[in-house]
């Protein structure tokens, strides 16, 4: 039996787009016939290496003026509900990564990830503070204290830098990313359905 | 008899996703019943503006290399021949951009537009020098050296700068954008349609 095509998707949480992507991913990709990996990470260092110490949404004011108002026509014309942006933007999100990163093989990556995205732009509330991600564990009915606890051990704190230098070696510099399987990099969820179609084996007509 | 929809395309020559939106703006909105206005202007005072002294493809290298496939991957899927990348990016479009100035209400100035976009992204050849914008008038027929005087007149160069202020108030801080006549601003070749939708009077689902 061939084995389905794979594609990576790496995404940020205080990331507005990786929201957008995140909710729609997995209905895409069943449709594709792509196997979705999802790998969370935190672009905070990839933008420092930049020379940015905030988001680019920040620094250039009309930039992130248009980007609010296209994640609400965008959210709208993907049949999001309203977009409620959080007090603080973009949220520290190591908490949320770290234990996304703790849970890479679990059953409960796909719908944590999904919950703290819907928190942080659906309801506009903080997904920074610790307590904030064990709540959002235990209304997945698991123990979020002791996940929490397992997930700042200094082995998955390690696979998290990992992680970042990986993303980074690979060419990231946004998010979302997604990779193909032979490596061709596709930025933004504005390219899912073409990193998907690659994924499955299309090539855009004349390309060489 | 009802007015037809209008659509503001701002583009910029030595923008690579402009040349990707001018080489379908028209078949597009044919197909949306939407009348396009074509605003050539110069995106170098407004990156200046931000403190970027180049292109932003070039301020940020992995970004660069991102755009240069993304690119040809979409060139490709849009119908277009493949990509030759000029020698020099971001190419000066002053001259260029003058003379599209000029031809602000003239007959010429899509064809001429089209044919300054080909000449850089698709043949890879320079657009910066007068005589290759003289060059690219003469084979549509014109009088170059006469076009290119008239366009070097006062007159048209506060024309440009006005024009450039205009953007700038208007919140265009990239290109290509697309302003409504209810002052809705799309960024990105990858907003067209949906541009063009809501020229058109559509509104995504449950927008407020």
């Amino acid at each position: 039996m061939a084995r389905r095509p794979t594609l990576e998707f790496w995404y940020e949480f205080a990331s507005t787009y990786s929201y957008l992507a995140a909710m729609r991913i997995e209905a895409l990709a069943e449709a594709a016939g792509v196997e979705i990996r999802w790998r969370p990470f935190l672009l905070g260092p990839i933008f420092a290496a930049q020379g940015w110490n905030s988001s680019p949404f920040n620094i250039y004011p009309t930039k992130g003026r248009n980007m609010w108002r296209d994640l609400e026509r965008e959210a709208a014309r993907l049949g999001l509900g309203p977009v409620t942006r959080p007090a603080s933007f973009p949220q520290n999100s190591l908490s949320a990564t770290r234990t996304a990163t703790y849970g890479a093989d679990q059953d409960w990556l796909i719908p944590f990830s999904k919950s703290v995205f819907e928190a942080s732009f659906a309801r506009g509330q903080s997904i920074a503070e610790p307590n904030a991600v064990s709540q959002i564990l235990d209304r997945l009915g698991l123990d979020g204290v002791q996940i929490l606890k397992a997930a700042s051990n200094e082995a998955n704190k390690t696979r998290l830098r990992v992680n970042g230098e990986e993303a980074r070696s690979r060419g990231i510099f946004g998010a979302p990313t997604f990779l193909t399987d032979d490596g061709e990099l596709f930025w933004g969820n504005d390219r899912l359905e073409q990193a998907l179609a690659w994924a499955g084996g299309e090539r855009p007509g004349s390309l060489r």
